[in-house]
């Protein structure tokens, strides 16, 4: 089989156990990732989430105890957190809507429709529902942000071990209408993790994928 | 802002809405997909997930009533389902430790402690936290697909709109313990899908991200 170079940069990524802590990722590169996870899918387009970046020792050091002693989001240059929005009502599912239109130059009120469409559903969630459905949305973007590091050889630790009420207070994130849903810390390997030269496992794809039909 | 080549794609990507009913996926870029989608980060590397290949017209054609009446589903070259399995019990988590064992040419046992953590964790799961768990892991791959989908230029269009349990006895999924999740309809995009030609919607970026810290 011929590899694509993002599949041989999928099988280069590991989730890193120790970061060089002295390592940066570059402006640049931070803003091609945080833009992957914006590109991203999302149910209906509502991009229910945002990103919330943290590059800051005192509180990186902050976040170990409440993300199972994971040293990584210390280590790491940047951690990203994945937070899913609390405000998701009819007012955001209009607001989102009125943009569409005017980012397609579309009259006010063309896309009432499609505005329809997401209150009949979307909008008749209740508050775990509609959190149930934002979360699995910021799932996706954590798979494109993942693919968009290991492009640029970035490193990564994704992780959901973590106590996502202390996150948001040491954060500060229930003023920004924000829950912290998921956990990326990005940098650079460090030399002496040893867990970059385990080889990766994963079930053959043969075993994984089900052929159904001719 | 420099872009990489994966954000370039990632921007070309859009929801198809019509295929070309003519064109057909090559069976290495297939391939790749679903190897990206195996090469996804999951929660302790279990892969609570398999892919489901539908390539037939008659069954694509029995899966549009059950997905909103979607066309794409029967268009497409193909239908990869996302489906999670439904039998992961403490059998299926010691047997992957045991497969991590193989790989890596561990001594048989040396993964016990970790093991015990997965057991300790997703083993004291009920039935319906475990499916919420999986599903989650299922959306990771549907990032990883999506962005390998469209590196390769391939389209695609990500669905949630469908009726699990018709699409899990149409192709018989309970036979091999498997619950429909998510289905990604891959093919090349119909010359006259006008959405290929609309603006893609997407917050600014600055309103994506939150700064914290320094």
């Amino acid at each position: 089989m011929t590899t694509s170079t993002l599949q041989q940069n999928l099988r280069w990524r590991y989730a890193v156990k120790k970061f060089d802590d002295q390592k940066v990722v570059s402006e640049n590169d931070l803003e091609t990732i945080l833009d992957a996870g914006n590109l991203t899918a999302s149910s209906f387009g509502l991009q229910p989430y945002r990103f919330v970046v943290v590059k800051d020792q005192s509180l990186q050091e902050k976040l170990v105890p409440v993300s199972w002693n994971q040293n990584q989001v210390a280590e790491a240059s940047h951690v990203i957190v994945i937070a899913i929005r609390t405000n998701l009502d009819h007012d955001y599912m209009s607001s989102y809507v009125a943009m569409m239109e005017s980012q397609r130059d579309m009259p006010k009120g063309s896309l009432d429709p499609y505005l329809d469409m997401i209150l009949g559903t979307v909008g008749k969630m209740d508050d775990e529902m509609i959190g149930a459905w934002a979360t699995k949305q910021a799932y996706i973007a954590l798979g494109s942000m993942l693919a968009e590091a290991a492009d640029l050889r970035i490193d990564s630790c994704p992780m959901e071990g973590f106590l996502p009420d202390q996150y948001d207070q040491i954060l500060g994130l229930a003023d920004h209408q924000l829950r912290s849903t998921l956990v990326l810390p990005i940098g650079y390997r460090a030399e002496d993790d040893k867990h970059q030269h385990y080889k990766k496992v994963r079930k053959p794809l043969d075993e994984m994928v089900v052929r159904v039909g001719s």
